[in-house]
């Protein structure tokens, strides 16, 4: 297990979908940053279940509470615990996961690894461990709105078959959060739940890819050669369940461009130093540029489809399966607060290891 | 800066391109295995530059030297110390560089975030830096054939516009290594040269993207939740130069599937549980399943081209500026060697730390 | 600050002595060992205030609980979170607290370095912090017992003026647990108890060492050349409130020693290798060698005396103070489990360190 | 093998006593600092042995290099990497301790650890090792100067059974270095000269204490709750070879002081808070106050005697040990530019996490 995650500004994150309760501590975070439970809830009601008609009906209240670290409502330097209590959940609804394998879950690999493990509604591997990331990701955009007015924003590029050209440095936040698919183009965002509902009639499910946008960002975050700033958002992202795939800037696209088309030319804008293009999605040599961070992740379909599957069981038997309980055919939605809250957290980061090399 | 890669098999890498030498240091190698500088000079010699037609022709002999650690044949569990000698470079051929930022090059980062910089051949920012990866990255390959029978192989899936369908489980060495744009596929191979010579004679450049497998790869290997084996694994290639995305397993062509198409079914083998079809890439909930890992890594087209290029210089002031030197039109076959070793590094480092695990 | 301790078996403690709640998270902790509440409250009950006559009256009930990383009765491998609420507490007895700076306590330092500090209690800074360390200590103790049948167990060796030679390895947890100073020989416990009953008439306060055996030890433990084991329970043990030197072995009296005293002969005793006199204290070149490992912390007198001092308040004009409340004239015996957590939880990382290194 | 030190300003040690080079790498070093060998070259001086007639008469050169990082004289922010070649030694004075364990030396806890190990000269466990520490060190020292006038000084305080009271604030580099055993105070430094002399006639060998003084420091250094000062500065010195005993401030001795006469009472000098007295060495809570830091580090006398002693060989069997070579009574005088080396690379880690923290 490894449930830290940052340098300076570190979080550890601990719970189950099915134990007591699910929380993180918050370790670095400066003194004197003004902080309330009201500042974690907006962004953990974002990554809840239950929002809208297309996603599963589950109702978790997720109400965070903060246990230490903040005094008359200022943040003390100290460790920030957050805690947010479990609903009784009906165990009985996950028996027979006790006794199963569910396809491309973590059931497999955690009973490998661990040889005893919590399978209740998928115990660590359920994606109700980002509870933490999100809580702890909202006090880094806070942080990051003080430091340097930045702002992290994601929305939801690709449902499935449905994909369409957003240009990210004018997307809003206000668009976003009016289509229940976070898709801030409207007619995209109708495709969308439509290719949704598609899926929930069959049964089935479907995936679909982030995409996040940091800015303003300075210049100087990130820390080669291991530590570049792709390197640490990769991993931050990667990290979040059901995540396949990583880009910034370019990505997987940009191998198909030459590079007299690829490079960006600089210019100097009265300011400072700008790119005329952002194929780099802000960051060279592993170092931010100036320019708007830009990245996406790919996230497959969700494994619990309601069609019958072939497993095997504890014993390696053949068995078949089919899932029971709420349907939830698409979480990409869901993913968007949690990708900003990784993004937020590598550079709050990366922000407090600069500085630190700034004593001279 | 940050130099360390790995937890238990770690990493410490230093030298700049046209430094006195360039090095890596090895802390946490098991004792007890036999290791020479002939374990590590044919990945080096495969990463180096000069090797074919194709590529610059700079002759770079890179012959690494063993300073501590080994003993009478044996590594003795202390820090293994590896050097190479740079060649006097023609720093003169660089001089422009000290006073203007190249295009998508990471001049312009560094000289904001460090103040000053080593702008000869790029410094630390050059992918000569990735001599210590590739020859820590050998001691990692012997390390994983010896625990687990594991073999690490990469190869070139796409240069530009040119790709082709792949199979990962039946590529071998042997085929790669015959392409001296190491793709397995003699076909596409051919029409890669062609692809990387109509670039050269454009005085341009092309991207491409390496594919990379693990087989065998034990059950267990990945620590959740922010270490999950993808999380490290794309930290790890995120933090190559030039490398814009990283994907495991279906990646971001895993969003336009069903859960029912996109899920492996499990089954008994005889031997133990495997899955049917492997779009997990060999992780599920961030652990080995058993299956081959599989991932995939986008570099960017060099950013050294040999056309007029707008850019700013150290006073902000706009230059035009055109590369002199060798002229380098795709370096993503040398990029093989480089991706093989970070992912054998994250390999390695995982299975001690799951070994650990095992005290009980 | 740094709340993280350990590498592989990793605790991460949060909370103030006023805020909501105290804990901690451990991380690494292997899975399938039994583990319920009632293994750590014993441990927390020997750490509390108010056991017997000599010490604070406040009645704290210090119950743990177990929110995570516990299934069944088994761990999981998954983080363990561990909790203990806080008592409401009258903070109105602290009040002069947040306009003063109490001499030798952590008032200004906190105050100085993050400019807004929990003043209630000590906040942060209070030893009600080591609550978390004492619960995690005592998972360490339990594995250290299964994996190689150690036991870890401290005393109290010196009270202000009063000490004695008390013979290390033939100590008992009963002996020492049936003084309420915690010092195994009944004589030195009786003159230790007039010694602190002394201080207490006198409004005073008085210091102390803490003596601390690990036995059986395998031999193996510890990761030179920064890690090794001496080093490793030093910063544990200074990390502890009031805790000004650390020793291990012969410490600083053996710097009076000649070569020809101090070396320990090695013999072979029919099942191993083993040392004559243990003046290393367990220890040699950072590793264990299979004897018992040895080490004394010193704790300074409590800062907390009942006699008027001179001070300064948070504007810097010279006060005079004179502490009010429960009076704790010493806190040794206290630091007793403390100290042992501290060393069990070095003991079981190191285990795990070698036991990862045992691959080949 | 655990061969990093630091967080933020971090060094990799590596090499053997008889390996073909000894070296280190300085990472996260601030960029713009002047530097080049001349800044590194004394104290590694100061380091070497064969200085004086106390003192094995070996003469190594150990002139360093410094192979990357440094560019037109100033750091660039990268990883520095120091190198020291070992001169042929003849090994064959060793070919004895390939077969034998000697007591209390590391050969018999390496021997069981790693299996396989350097036994000439000690290998990793011999002091050469800290030739990497004391290079490190003097770059910490020059950083310490320029960024707070912070100045390291160590000397020696106790020899064997010859000791006295030297005022710590007081004392001079010069007074310290005009001493072979470097001891200010001339009397003292005689009587010590004695009592070496003594036990080298007796083909014995003696023990003592260093004692180290960091003055000015600024208020606000050390991260608690784990990385408190006192805990970061036990941990760097007890990880020095020989060293049994580390304590801070009024260490042990300051155990048989009331509260009332160890508190430190606070006023105000008119430029800031300072205290009466220095029993915390200059540390509260973890964090410095202020005040001058003060340490002492406990040295064992020196494994090697030329006495005949007891031990056993790689067999277990009883055999009879008599060291051959050079003979080195006493090594503390030469442990003081190490313990300052490890005591600088402290607080300059300590200044840049609290540079970081200062973001808001």
């Amino acid at each position: 297990m490894s449930s830290q995650f940052g340098h300076l500004f570190r979080i550890t994150s601990w719970g189950e979908s099915h134990g007591g309760a699910i929380g993180v501590v918050v370790d670095g975070c400066p003194p004197g940053l003004a902080l309330s439970e009201a500042d974690l809830q907006p962004d953990l009601d974002r990554r809840r279940p239950g929002q809208n008609q297309l996603v599963t009906q589950r109702n978790e209240s997720d109400t965070v509470q903060i246990l230490s670290g903040v005094f008359e409502g200022l943040t003390t330097g100290t460790p920030i615990s957050l805690l947010v209590w479990n609903k009784d959940a009906k165990s009985s609804a996950y028996d027979e996961m006790s006794e199963l394998f569910r396809p491309s879950h973590a059931d497999y690999t955690y009973q490998a690894k661990y040889g005893h493990r919590n399978w209740q509604g998928g115990g660590r591997a359920s994606a109700r461990e980002t509870v933490g990331r999100v809580a702890a990701g909202a006090i880094a955009k806070k942080l990051l709105r003080l430091i340097a007015g930045t702002e992290v924003v994601g929305w939801v590029s690709r449902i499935g078959a449905v994909s369409g050209r957003i240009d990210p440095e004018s997307v809003s936040l206000e668009a976003i959060e009016a289509s229940i698919v976070r898709c801030p183009d409207p007619t995209l965002s109708e495709q969308m739940i439509a290719e949704i509902q598609k899926a929930r009639k069959d049964r089935d499910t479907v995936g679909g890819i982030v995409e996040c946008i940091a800015r303003p960002v300075p210049v100087g975050w990130g820390e080669p050669v291991f530590d570049k700033l792709e390197a640490d958002l990769g991993k931050a992202v990667l990290s979040i369940p059901a995540c396949k795939g990583f880009e910034v800037g370019s990505g997987f696209a940009g191998t198909q461009l030459r590079g007299s088309e690829h490079n960006d030319p600089f210019y100097h804008d009265g300011r400072g130093v700008r790119t005329r293009t952002n194929h780099s999605g802000g960051i060279q040599g592993g170092i931010t540029n100036g320019e708007p961070v830009i990245c996406r992740a790919a996230f497959k379909p969700v494994a619990t489809i309601f069609k019958e599957q072939e497993t095997v069981n504890r014993r390696g038997e053949s068995v078949r399966f089919t899932a029971k309980g709420r349907h939830d055919p698409c979480v990409v939605a869901r993913a968007v607060p949690i990708v900003e809250a990784m993004v937020a957290l590598v550079l709050v980061d990366h922000a407090l290891r600069q500085k630190a090399q700034r004593i001279l």
